[in-house]
């Protein structure tokens, strides 16, 4: 994952579950490096729009994520490879994403 | 994978190699059911370019690739589910995704 200029630090343990709370959908994997979710759309449009929403604002946030798309479904993943786990900027971009798929205001 | 109207018929082998020698850069599956390649290009800004130019005649074609994208990377998988393998729509969408890709005009 690409990172902000300012250098983000590894979140410990607490801070991951304290940002997770404040998240619907998002799992963490074992090593507490990254947090993944499925979104699913009604059809590829939908999907898409959505990846087109988070893409914006990954690329301003110049954070990016690992994604996979089939037809209405989107698989994201998150983490800070230059922090080496996970960072403020996941969970941001986490929020934006539910954001662009409707899920928050 | 999504399919056009008109039932698309599953190719030989015959078809699918005459298909293949026109293209540059995709692999056949072992049984070859799927079509992949991995395109690379500078930025994600030109990844992310490069999907919303394939998803449009994606969308057009009714057929949907499977893909990933991290950063600059995106890898894409094309068969034609309802046919159980290749079809000519899957040579058709990777025609396209080289031409939005700027591999062909």
């Amino acid at each position: 994952m690409e990172h902000d200029d300012m250098k983000q630090e590894k979140l410990e343990r607490s801070a991951i579950d304290s940002q997770l709370a404040g998240l619907a959908g998002w799992s963490l994997d074992d090593g507490w490096t990254s947090i993944s979710k499925t979104f699913k759309f009604a059809s590829f449009v939908e999907a898409f729009g959505f990846m087109t929403k988070a893409a914006l604002v990954a690329e301003k946030l110049n954070h990016h994520p690992e994604w996979f798309n089939v037809y209405s479904r989107v698989e994201v993943k998150l983490n800070t490879h230059d922090a080496g786990g996970l960072t403020e900027l996941d969970f941001k971009l986490a929020k934006a994403m539910d954001k662009a798929a409707g899920q928050i205001d």
